[in-house]
């Protein structure tokens, strides 16, 4: 699909709704809600991101994406790309064996796991989330990730929230942002 | 795209991975990220989903899915039928004005929210999730929307677990299920 780039990321910047003092006090939450409700929006956004990631073409065997907002895109990539997903999920919730990592938030601290024979040693992951904060999260994944012998080819997300430093968080892996505020 | 409906769904059945006692003894959890970690099954996967509400072309707004694993499939379907995708979330996640209602789960009790300004009135919604248990999520949903002055057109599930009774939980609703167990 042919797209002006810069057109399709006014339009689905313009659908990012901000919202005070969310979930706590002086936190100003950037909710993804208004784009997805909007289909051009929507697809504008699913372009963008394959875009971003246009020259990994050929060079990806899976996408990890975190619960729950990293399941919004990171399936539709998958599909997209004909890619395994394979989900990095809150303790209790992968029924089989599984490895955890432990990672503070902007605002809590809280764990991420993988199931153990989720990938395979080798395997080259694009990591997909939402959003891009202080990047606890995004390392707990890639550390997952490492662990299991693969390798993080790159991690993409729709929004950085450039202020908190979240990039420099990821070390030399590479990361890509649709939107950055 | 062209596919052998029963060879697909026999390939999606033969991915999922049957785990007893999770998350609770007694409790037989069908497992779908063997289906999501193998490209071709995933494929599968989506492509059976679509037909199984192929008659709804062109009569759908929106897909709504329940947080966390019907936002796996519900906004590829969503991005294939060039809908909107609105998710209906647990308490404290969505960051605008919710409404809210309670269900029992299989195991649990808890609540699901959705943006009071989600769906507009009239509008007709796919509600997409990855189970169909005892139906309690499903018909909180369904109540979320309605009470929003949208219609539900359908409900659509990868699996149906048959002997719990979700379907008449569904009353007059159209209930469809990729696959039965």
């Amino acid at each position: 699909m042919s797209i002006d780039h810069e057109q399709a990321r006014e339009l689905l910047r313009s659908k990012i709704r901000s919202i005070p003092d969310f979930p706590s006090p002086g936190i100003l939450f950037r909710d993804i809600t208004p784009a997805l409700a909007d289909a051009e929006a929507f697809t504008a956004a699913v372009e963008l991101h394959l875009h971003h990631i246009a020259d990994l073409d050929g060079q990806l065997d899976a996408i990890v994406g975190m619960e729950a907002r990293g399941f919004l895109f990171g399936p539709i990539l998958a599909h997209r790309l004909n890619l395994a997903f394979v989900p990095a999920r809150k303790p209790g919730k992968l029924p089989a064996e599984t490895i955890a990592e432990d990672y503070a938030l902007e605002y809590a601290k809280n764990t991420l796991q993988i199931h153990a024979d989720a990938l395979r040693p080798g395997a080259r992951v694009l990591i997909v989330d939402d959003l891009l904060a202080t990047g606890g999260t995004a390392a707990a994944t890639t550390r997952l990730i490492e662990r299991l012998g693969a390798t993080v080819a790159a991690q993409l997300f729709m929004i950085e929230l450039v202020a908190l430093g979240g990039r420099a968080a990821q070390g030399d892996h590479r990361v890509e942002a649709v939107l950055q505020f």
